[in-house]
């Protein structure tokens, strides 16, 4: 069985190796992934996109265990959400959410059994104390009712929506990757198939004429547009960092402007 | 068998991913799992305190790899200690230490055998020559007495102690999580239980009254001291960073102060 | 089988547990070792040398995927080439030459059918829809020549040439590591065995006599010249850093000096 974690607890401490010794004493064979431990420091939104944007690459059964947790220890609910064909472990505080948005989640249910919990846990790492365990124990064909009791909702994160306001799309920056790529928040349902040739992309100072279909398609050190990897509109530098070059940060406003 | 590696090799070269290709080689079914690999460079302490707060969640027969090791090549001997549930391996400088205090060692043995190293071996990265190859072999049953002599003594660390003066205790920062989260020298074993409400904690112009249970206990952006993951007191930000925010240090003083 | 992992995309989104995800669910079994994700952006030599100095420490039937691609969709070619005893996949852009120049690569393959990859393919993740795919399906035995046609040549990276001028070595920095250690072009082969007592190695206003053994052989803080676990000379500083003492980078010229 292949579980993942998602973290914000950065690569120099043991606290992502030791949710792994815990998995491995209690599910031996099961099988873990880093999907990412550089989230943001308490920044659920961008948890919550690399989770929706990932979890689609792996294979049916998988448990995708996302630890982004400033509230821990006090009232926000561990929880642990089955999906048509996954499931996912998490505090209730929205980083599941994008994820399990397209999935019409089949059952959430809160992690209260304190069975399959480390004892004493703590109150400030539920990562090593309560998800871990979970996960492997979910892994090992525990039953999902067998956690806690069911829930009728859990805490959903709302994307800005792209506004559309005659041939203009007025959208922003989401998320920023570790190449300085701006993603935003238009995906490529959001433009005319083939797009527009005569489009325009305005960010701030920056113009750029068109689509492209990959980053050389511009010279090196020249601004490009593209659909990418996520299916959302990238504003990108060829070989070059568009963050630094435009001082850009997530929540800028873009426009799309079409010719006609 | 569950190999752990704990290294200052930091996230850029291929040091580490070798020292898997080597164990890979010679005992192709070990599991291994990353600790740390951003301990700071040349900071023994560091990664002697990671370890004896990560292995108690490792399943019993787990091999901790430790390469923190600034005297590679030197007099320091390599060495293999066996513990009553766990084995550790690394240079004789400390770093296992902490971990095999509380286990009181059975056995440790230099690392001298060179049927169990690869060579021509390097003088600059025992990690890859020595420290590998002897997990892996290990992982595969042979007996510690193989990899060479017993050893009588073998270098301990000394954690900074805490001192108490009447109705205060003397301690200091000895960890920095990546979130700036300050770890001190304080266990909860340290403190009255539960411990006084009249508590004030004290470093440099941070005044801090009681302890929280979870560090959404403060509001966002204040200090809050509890007792961590790790069993110790914490001087913390809710959703920020107390390094940052104070200029604190490993090493900085602080002091406990009880009403009564 | 054993599948190593080599990319500039850093630790902070989720591109390589993507990739991992994609492989896990092609071939459960394989065995994925993270190599490097810390290249420089772009660097395509510099991720050419990692997988070079690497790729012997893997055993035999390794499949090794380097994803350092700053042309992903433009006209370079997906390749996969199989050496005597391991195989190699990426971008035709160099960044796996440096490994296969000693290995006489037996066969080269452009990584054309559609039938390994997945659809529809991004113009700017192969690294998900072409490299790890053609990965896992090699690991499961779909033989080389299932993936496409063969090709004649590929492209070739060269590394600058050690020029000899009488007494001197006139020589290079080609890497830097993570402790600021500074790799150089000149190899063990390079020097008299063993090397010269008068030997002098000049880079800058840094001046270095005799090579020692490791880098405990200096003084702590003192410059340090030594062949390295690469065979390379490398240029140090004894528990310190040497590219932020003195300012040196990747191109930097250095001499050495025989008195003889």
């Amino acid at each position: 069985m292949l579980i993942t974690l998602t973290t914000d607890f950065g690569p120099g401490d043991s606290f992502v190796g030791t949710m792994k010794g815990v998995i491995a004493g209690i599910a031996p064979r099961a099988h873990v992934v880093d999907l990412s431990h550089n989230i943001p420091a308490h920044d659920v939104l961008a948890g919550a996109l690399i989770l929706r944007h990932s979890e689609r690459y792996f294979p049916r059964g998988t448990i995708h265990v996302v630890v982004v947790d400033p509230g821990v220890g006090s009232a926000r609910r561990p929880i642990l959400i089955r999906g048509a064909e996954s499931y996912f472990i998490g505090p209730d505080n929205g980083v599941l959410s994008l994820a399990t948005a397209a999935l019409e989640p089949a059952e959430v249910i809160e992690l209260a059994n304190p069975a399959y919990q480390l004892r004493p846990s703590s109150m400030t790492f539920h990562g090593r104390d309560i998800f871990a365990p979970a996960a492997a124990h979910l892994a090992l064909g525990v039953a999902p009712h067998s956690f806690g009791p069911r829930l009728d909702r859990f805490c959903q994160l709302a994307l800005p929506r792209v506004v559309r306001q005659g041939n203009v799309l007025e959208a922003e920056i989401i998320y920023i990757d570790a190449f300085g790529n701006l993603f935003t928040n238009i995906s490529d349902r959001d433009l005319p198939a083939p797009p527009a040739l005569g489009l325009q992309i305005v960010m701030g100072a920056v113009q750029i004429d068109g689509l492209s279909a990959h980053y050389a398609a511009a010279a090196v050190g020249q601004y490009v547009a593209l659909i990418n990897s996520w299916g959302l509109l990238e504003i990108a530098v060829n070989q070059g960092d568009a963050r630094r070059g435009s001082g850009a940060k997530v929540g800028d406003k873009i426009g799309v402007f079409f010719a006609n």
